[in-house]
């Protein structure tokens, strides 16, 4: 069995710690490959860059179907191009937070998020909707580190990621999910500390993945998620200068 | 590691079928263990019947503590004494309609359930409600054929049940939930005939069991699913005659 | 006319102050019984007290359907076993908590509900979801103090209750609900000391089910609560040790 | 005791047969009193009917406390002017759509709706949706009979309810609730014919309000229905002519 | 075009800064007027007085249907009479809570609203929930300035009005919905303070009418919203003293 | 004024009529562009297309910014892009699924969406939901139209759409919403025949576009919609082929 994790943005030593993130989750037995797309932001921490890392995940998903990959896995908590995907690939399809949410509520009666940016807050509330959360999730909570300052080993981020953590239980929350790929690292470490379940979406997708090759569910070809029709797609998608619009 | 899975009800081949469906969802390395409680009803088709099922049940969880069991599966479509379990264990327990909901979230956008009797379509809305599967869920629909008439091989369950599914699709849904552990051996034969994917829940909460134990999550010991307090628990719990009642 | 309350708990002193407070509620024609199981915990304050003590409280539906009683009370704030006894019960069943929600919709907007152990408001949450007043909940909170501790008459019960009471009013209620049955003898005390509506479901449900015999309206033996099946019920349900499972 | 039943509309025979079956569903030491307002239209099915019904509504309230009425029942479906009636009275007030989802909720898991024309079904639907009904209430249905015609002898009114209550039950619900005050007397004879429960707001609505009073609980003077501020009130509110508004 | 602003209290000179704001955010081609009820509470704050104030803000509109005009405005927060106004004209008619919440939700994800008095919250969240705004309004807060006290030009209210827009922000909120038409004046002056869009109801309703009347759309006349039937309405509405009520 | 109307697939002669209907919705003053992305799929009937249409919608966006331009309409149902190009853009941004909705519920109480293929149906339940109308929203029905056959003269795609209009409307809906960008120049037509409001998204959302510039209000810059960071994006986004995908 193939599982292939896509991290949406292109930094590399990010695809790096997702890979062992995965790894760690999956049975011995699974291959495991993790990738970035070859274009497209360096992270994503807006609806801007979720947009244009959307088509670059795509072209490896498509590349995936190619290799004969079983399952895939998008590594990112904003689930970005999760219908597309679903769309183009044969085997099932997990984004890290629909996979963090339904772990979580397994585990707790209710949980809450801990993401980076509290400009991302609104992405997550809006999934947590989306997948019938709402009940079961107490708050999103930003720690206000920025997703490659995760792992800059001089930062303190695992420091403020435990301190949203232990603010997110004192709100009545009895798991706690983190919020951004590049979390997946402190994943452990926090839940000894904490003494509650702390979910890491990378893992939890991982494995259901896995789960769902071994029970043989793809995703259904009828409706929604049937393959897109042939069409003529035109032109070069240029990611282009953001100069006239942040100015 | 060591999975068990519990049939709520008194009936020893049904716990012999679920077993077979929950081995072939788990990892080779996994051992699976299926039973069933000493005392209860012989199948659970009202909430009378489920509460008189959930002691056996838990006394089973108890044991399983004894035993060293790593995570638990309830095997009765309505996830009968799921949070008493969750208080009693200390790894986790998956009920198999909430693994069926996820599951089936997973591989579409829109899912029915297709169901024994009509009395019991009231507890599954219930549970697709407290799991926050409303908007996906099209129908819950009952086939009329008893828990126990499932695996007669004189009856003619599977047709009707396939036809039900085929209703179920008729209405939009783009997958089928089946919504009884005795309907676990007609999962793969169903996908294919219908195209589409059909998820049986034993299966289901079997590879998403063990895949939360490969994440080390434990249901949290914090809040609602704490350990019970210690406290006596008086006389014995006797299944009384209905006589008085369903005269 | 004879309205049966069940106190689900083993505590008799409990069930004299429950009988006391739900003959305040009747009209002065109505016989009021109250009883508790033969079997089960002594106070429920978590979900496997919940599940072991609704056998017995069945088996006091059971009688009292041979005693020809005419609706009966579920004194516990939780509703156990609810579901159950309406299947049992040819007239009409009411839970305390369900009561007390409805009968303060009719005299506030919003209200809040203050209970006993924070591990038990999940379980009010999730009753307040199911009966449809999540908009006119501001919230659930816990006194921490248990069940059995509220009549202590040298304990500070009722102080740290009127406190959680004012905290409830200053989030925004304008009314509140006592959530546990062993406050019913505060209601009137904290509604005169507060000076808004405070409701104990005792009362609410002892009311409400007089009513609805007057009403002639009795369980609908159609669909979900129909009585259950004849089915072998098997087996003794033995109150088991909790010695594996809370070490 | 002293429930006062007004009914919203200026149809005196209305006002008399509701008071029959407000009187059915009272103790027999209760005092109940039918009133209609002074002024306002003969039914009410639109809307701006309600409009200019709910002032001679509150002027009938207004008199009650001077008389001293110790709870009000509005007796007209669109429970026109609860929330000022509650304002102005000491005592509870109830409406009797309210009053009928509470009762319906009490003796059924899932409740249909029969009421006039269909025009008033949106306003119907606004109820359910205010009170917390939503998910319990199956459809509302129009039989398309005037209110004023559901008690001429010769119509066939009774037939024609009693075939949309056929038509609720066929599509799941276990009870019916009569949408509309001139239904009253339909109610007994119809659960009678149909084998379960069919809920009159009416009787449910007196019961519930002298339930209340039994009680001790009023109406909540702290926020929302707190009495409403002195102030001027000028001018005559003359019921125009609709002549250019509906030509 | 003729858009007409109904001002429901009896405050002419609210009537008249309602116009100016009205007439600032139309075109210059179109004819704003600006009325009041000759009849009714001169202001609203409470259900009472805005069922008072309703019959005459119909009489306007039956008016307005005389004098040809083409869409309505009902200025005031709570949406007074909005569906039997709906009713009654041939043109579009829109409440200003209704088109400030639209307005907020086009540029903003998530607002709050800021209002007069605490008293009214509740009919502000009502009418978020009926609209649908719930999962985009942060919160209601109420400054507990009386609505005729918002333009004394010696009071505090414009600071008070401020420091609840910060605290609205403060709380997660991305703009801010004016709770009263007469704090619409304040509203360009508080957006260039607070760096956020602020919005009022008079302006967006004006401009929302516009536009309805542009796209050719109006009221449908079928359902709900059909011209109420033809009947009589008898007697006079007096606006009867509340003496007995509040005292 | 200058609002532009991006279409975002690259179909030219669509970018031409939708900019007609545009033009009729707006005052005479207000200067209209219509534009389609120089990349990107001719139409837009699932996921995948929506992915790889939004960077090139972005651009225009983008340039806008430099042209000056006051507000925005995206002109696709499926509001592609809509909260990327909120950060994107200084002044308002709106989608026409989004403005038809807000418009329906002006006009009428429940409305039903007739769109293109099925497919699609659940984007548009998707964004139903999102914007708070799905109590408002009957049903979403697809008429099996492919975008760009709508307009083929020799098609019979105008008496298809129209019937599942009558459709929509037999199933309770007082309006139409007109499901996809176009289908802009049936709607008067339509209305006319049918006698009740159609709206049409494109000419909706063009005047609430220009309302909101005269309203002054622009998209919050704080939280979720603020600028995106500064942030080096890589790589050539490439419309590759789905040869493997849809195979």
């Amino acid at each position: 069995m193939h599982v292939r994790i896509i991290n949406p943005n292109t930094s590399s030593s990010m695809t790096r710690s997702i890979g062992v993130a995965a790894r760690a989750a999956a049975s011995p037995s699974t291959v495991v490959t993790a990738v970035e797309p070859s274009m497209g932001p360096a992270s994503i921490e807006s609806h801007f860059e979720e947009a244009l890392a959307v088509p670059g995940l795509l072209e490896r998903i498509s590349e995936g179907e190619r290799d004969g990959v079983d399952a895939y896995v998008i590594a990112c908590f904003g689930d970005p191009g999760l219908d597309a995907a679903r769309e183009l690939a044969s085997g099932p399809v997990i984004g890290i937070a629909e996979a963090a949410f339904h772990a979580a509520s397994f585990v707790a009666r209710r949980f809450g998020v801990v993401t980076t940016l509290e400009r991302t807050t609104g992405r997550a509330r809006e999934l947590v909707d989306r997948y019938g959360f709402r009940p079961a999730c107490t708050e999103v909570r930003a720690c206000e580190i920025a997703v490659l300052d995760l792992d800059d080993p001089a930062s303190e981020a695992r420091r403020v990621v435990a301190d949203e953590c232990r603010a997110v239980l004192a709100g009545g929350a009895e798991a706690v999910v983190l919020g951004c790929a590049g979390m997946a690292d402190l994943c452990h470490d926090l839940s000894a500390e904490l003494g509650v379940p702390v979910v890491d979406g990378v893992g939890a997708a991982t494995a259901f993945a896995e789960s769902l090759v071994r029970l043989r569910l793809r995703t259904s070809p009828r409706g929604e998620y049937a393959p897109p029709p042939a069409k003529e797609i035109t032109g070069l998608l240029r990611p282009f200068s953001l100069a006239g619009a942040s100015a």
